[in-house]
């Protein structure tokens, strides 16, 4: 039985699965079992779409943006105010701000935030190329959309400071109560954020 | 750009991902950029596996457990007691006792239990090849190891039934206090379960 158990590719898979982010041994259990109960209608599937994806998918070279094409069709549309330049930490974020359609300009994937506890220094972020981009296209605005944590602002901070020599109008996303917040279960800054910030009603 | 979407890869690996048991459509974005983040370190890896499995894990004809080998090897294993059958409803359920080292018997995996709600029916399961085996091993008993729930423990009535006219000693797993259990934090059921279940302290 020990060396059935060793050319057993079931342990690897649950292995493979259980590194995803979010999915923990149990997961990895329930998302094996089912995937080997359906081969057809779902692992084949998948594993299909993972190879496309595998091979097909990259990294823009020009804002980070994971897609078929790189550059990719964000940096390539010509409707786009290439004026307008959007850095955010993550291609998540990035999509984020696709899915509200509010944002028609391009954007720069940093690739993470600063973080002295994670040990991100300046370097490891794409902070050269955003510096490089924002000659190049004589941009008029830059707008920081990164976490409102402390890596988030932190980081915010510092790409403004380096920005600030080109003398570019450098803007955060506000802060506030989300729609639907209630304040009742909104965290003290986030009240207190929001109240200093009060606007008009017109 | 809508064509470009069309031959995207990237919103048909989020399809197959959203499907999977515990993953939804924000976790299937985090799992796909975290993959084509790390094409070499996880995806190919996890293809890797999945293929691997696919290719070399099948269905126990015996048994209905996930393996290499059919029968698998808990079934073709000379140590174990082949007059103790184990009931399971799920393929989870036989690693789940397997884990348990607790077990030295054969198991019969009946592939879900009996659900009104979810239309599940008994010729749906596997209890007619559980019947032939009962007879064929000349099984002295038969463990119902279903899940203290409705539809389990209905299940588990219906089993009992079919094997009372051949006069096998039917068992089920005990009810009671789980260990590490508070008895501040279960419900009522089991805490009354319990108690009327409670045990000399010799």
């Amino acid at each position: 039985v020990e060396l059935k158990q060793d050319n057993n590719p079931l342990p690897a898979l649950l292995k493979h699965l259980g590194k995803l982010p979010g999915v923990g041994p149990r997961s990895a259990r329930r998302i094996a079992l089912h995937l080997l109960k359906k081969k057809e209608s779902v692992l084949y599937p998948l594993l299909t779409a993972l190879d496309n994806a595998a091979q097909q998918i990259q990294t823009c070279a020009e804002c980070g943006n994971l897609d078929t094409y790189n550059p990719c069709p964000v940096c390539t549309d010509a409707k786009r105010q290439t004026q307008q330049l959007c850095v955010v930490a993550d291609v998540a974020d990035l999509w984020a701000l696709e899915r509200s359609s509010s944002f028609r300009g391009l954007y720069h994937v940093l690739g993470g935030t600063l973080s002295a506890m994670d040990g991100v220094t300046p370097d490891q972020l794409r902070i050269d190329t955003l510096l490089e981009r924002v000659v190049r296209h004589k941009t008029d605005e830059v707008i920081l959309a990164l976490n409102a944590t402390v890596d988030g602002q932190t980081t915010a901070h510092y790409i403004a400071e380096k920005l600030a020599p080109l003398q570019i109008k450098t803007t955060r996303l506000a802060f506030g109560i989300p729609l639907g917040g209630e304040l009742d279960y909104l965290d003290e800054g986030t009240v207190s954020t929001a109240l200093a910030a009060r606007q008009l009603m017109v």
